[in-house]
């Protein structure tokens, strides 16, 4: 069995966000200028095979940790729906 | 009135993932060998000032085609939140 995790990764929100910055006043130069705010993180899908839900998820909580979100600027969180 | 959108901006599924591909041998050097697929896309939060849902809608709309995604490698998705 296995298991689908969207994942989202987020800069913490006392970090500064130069890439979100740099596309919001780009819109506002495109004469967007209704955008307040854009904050600019990371969307991941993890296919992870494993036979429980609570497997897949202590996997998935260890390879955020460790890989794919740096703890200090990032907040993870995550959703896991089965696949098949 | 103001509305949140949150944004999903994923790789076309014909689109050859490198940076997702890294991240999975990370994880078999890391011994997760249950990971069997990673696709990396972005995830943005972006705050609007419009008064209606529909105007907000085109406006998240023509700023995903037009500067937060490539439309020829990429799609995107939102779902859109009243704030206050």
């Amino acid at each position: 069995m296995a298991f689908k995790a969207k994942i989202k990764v987020t800069l913490r929100p006392s970090i500064l966000d130069v890439q979100g910055k740099a596309a919001q006043h780009a819109l506002e130069n495109l004469g967007y200028s209704s955008v307040e705010s854009i904050r600019i993180g990371k969307y991941m899908e993890v296919t992870i095979g494993e036979e429980s839900r609570a497997e897949a998820e202590r996997v998935c909580n260890e390879i955020c940790q460790k890989l794919l979100s740096n703890p200090i600027m990032e907040d993870f969180s995550f959703e896991l729906e089965p696949v098949n």
